[in-house]
């Protein structure tokens, strides 16, 4: 293959990401494209239909992971690409969908030049990345990858008490457990970066060298109910001033810190104007690059967050959620995913994630690695998400480069 | 009637307040009876029957507020007693439920004692004083008091969008205009105090002299929602972080003034555990017992918000939900509850309430007083309200003995 005159066709690609845009459409050019709704199940009959025309062999796991494979000259063990076609309830829409679409016209390229591959090549979508519908995030790629049991992952409901396995059955995408990722060689995810560093640096391509740990909490402050007009401030044990406390002090140790750190969910009971909150349940994200540094942060947050509850005479409850370490890939393709962008003339930058993918379950399951592409302003998981036409280009370009090496290898 | 031998009777009371105490029952001995619900109508049925058996005229406005009326010797203008029946979703079985059950008591015990008054007497049942399903609380009397025009308060809307109008009458409880409140010559409400006053200065009796006045607000705080791991946050508009800094605010200013503000209502979106909320919206209840300096609180209040909303880049919107200044009650009906008080033996105390009553709204139609009795530890709006028999009784003897006064006046 001719690294210079071999190139993905972009309009195919937009177009693609074009048709994915208008499934679970949302104001203001987004997606809410939650896992194993309606539009999830819509927007995997097209995948399919786009990866049975693509000429390839399509089989859907009993996690509803879905494949397309190309066949290999030899039948060694085959090269992974892909990531998901879920979205977060007002997200962007290349959030995921980018790696998917990516990968199907890298096959359809190889397909243009009837370039065939020593290896099979997959193109891989997993299921419920985000977690917004079903938590945890990564749910799939975690299962298969061992983390959590399939009756486990079936039993997950989501807000409003429908179960994981149930809505898999109900769009039609229950498959078989024999149709797992068997083996792979390699895995490749090409991804925005969601934050503002290729950006902010003029850079094009990311060789994303590992994944952030990230370590979520559930905290439940149990105080005291009472009348809004008739108890003393001091003889309340208001459960959301002790919250608010806390919150604010999570903030300002990431702050000090150098890291990110989030509360995205919180709520009250009662919710009512006139009434003290006597219970306050909310989330805390923490990211760090550092296992070692993460794990002391941790253990000041907690604590500080049982000083505050003492002293405002409540309780604390404090739950792990998901504590995860830093995840490093495979260095020899990071080293690459640099050869490859510098041959194609691409500036490129060894770099980490600050959120999850699925590349972090299948960094144990293969030589795993990212590709990145700049988000415009570092914004994801928004509506005004935005990739321009030539960096989506370029990361394409890098995709389809290093799946053929990997393919031959 | 003999001040010393006529005395309401305590087990029949119990009794009421107890079978009560079984509609609308939830855990901890407490109620969750809110406004035009079920329990709500089983209630109305019960309250109804008891008035009828009681010799009483029973009749229902357009607001659902109920009354049973007593013949006097003249057809003068009556004198009205009574207070609510709905609760808050985690209430306890004293708040409202007392006034109007202790006016049943006062109409039972006039019957034993074969009494006749000069002036007819009125027990009154106001519809969703709580205001916990339908906004704002005391709806009915502010309605009566010309505050609500009658298709705005049946347009209003529970939180699962269900209408005042549709739900009363769907209960059976939509009444005629021409059944409301005319020209009362006084209005009595016995409530339980909700705060801590009484108990802590070893009083039974407390004479209200008026309500201080409470402001609610409502702030919409709107940011920018953002990816958990990748947003730095010096780039992050984070909306409920500014709103967590606005309510500490709040509780700082109320201490500091010697006050009380809460805030008990907040809800963000979006509400995930890994995005940032971008956008927050809470309430703001401020009591204050000085108009003029409620005035300059809710003006540092909305002042110091907009700085922060600034400071943070975010937006705020902030609107008045109910904005009410202190009322003042009628004077000589205070110095009687005081006399009365004394006549009887208990000890007595001129004070204000913390909380608004439907007596707020009565205050405007008709001379108006409260007679208050003790809470255990100031608790209300809880399961474990609690007040003590004793108390209750002499309560309802201050009431038995003021209304027949004012009845013969």
């Amino acid at each position: 293959m001719d690294n210079t005159s071999c190139k993905i066709q972009l309009n195919r690609l937009m177009a693609t990401i074009n048709e994915s845009a208008e499934i679970g459409k949302i104001p203001g050019n987004g997606l809410g494209r939650l896992a194993l709704t309606d539009d999830d199940k819509h927007m995997r009959d097209v995948l399919k239909k786009w990866m049975v025309e693509a000429g390839l062999e399509v089989r859907v796991d009993d996690f509803g992971v879905m494949y397309g494979r190309r066949k290999g000259k030899a039948d060694k063990k085959p090269v992974l690409m892909g990531s998901h076609l879920d979205t977060q309830p007002n997200g962007g829409r290349f959030d995921g969908v980018l790696g998917v679409l990516a990968a199907l016209e890298v096959v359809r390229t190889l397909n243009d030049f009837n370039i065939e591959t020593e290896r099979p090549i997959e193109i891989v979508n997993f299921t419920n990345e985000e977690g917004a519908r079903f938590e945890p995030s990564m749910l799939a790629s975690g299962a298969l990858a061992g983390d959590y049991e399939r009756d486990e992952v079936y039993q997950i409901k989501d807000h409003h008490g429908k179960r994981f396995g149930d809505e898999l059955e109900r769009i039609g995408y229950k498959g078989q457990a024999e149709n797992r990722i068997q083996d792979p060689s390699a895995y490749i995810e090409l991804h925005i970066e969601q934050g503002p560093i290729l950006e902010n640096e003029g850079v094009s391509v990311g060789a994303v060298e590992g994944i952030q740990g990230e370590y979520a909490l559930e905290v439940v402050i149990r105080g005291e109910s009472g009348h809004a007009g008739t108890t003393p401030m001091n003889m309340r044990k208001d459960a959301l001033a002790a919250a608010v406390e806390m919150i604010g002090d999570v903030e300002s140790l990431a702050k000090t810190q150098g890291t990110v750190a989030t509360v995205g969910r919180l709520s009250l009971s009662p919710d009512v104007v006139n009434v003290i909150p006597g219970e306050v349940t909310f989330s805390v994200d923490i990211r760090h690059f550092n296992d070692q540094m993460m794990e002391e942060l941790i253990q000041e947050v907690k604590h500080n967050i049982q000083v505050i509850a003492k002293r405002r005479g409540v309780t604390a409850a404090v739950r792990d959620l998901w504590p995860t370490p830093t995840v490093h890939f495979d260095p020899e393709i990071v080293r690459l995913i640099e050869t490859i962008s510098e041959e194609q003339g691409y500036t490129v930058k060894r770099m980490l994630s600050g959120a999850g993918h699925d590349a972090k379950y299948m960094n144990r399951l293969a030589p795993t690695a990212m590709i990145f592409v700049p988000s415009v302003e570092g914004k994801s998981h928004v509506e005004s998400e935005f990739t321009k036409d030539e960096d989506i280009e370029k990361g394409a370009n890098v995709l389809l480069h290093l799946i053929h090496w990997l393919a031959n290898r």
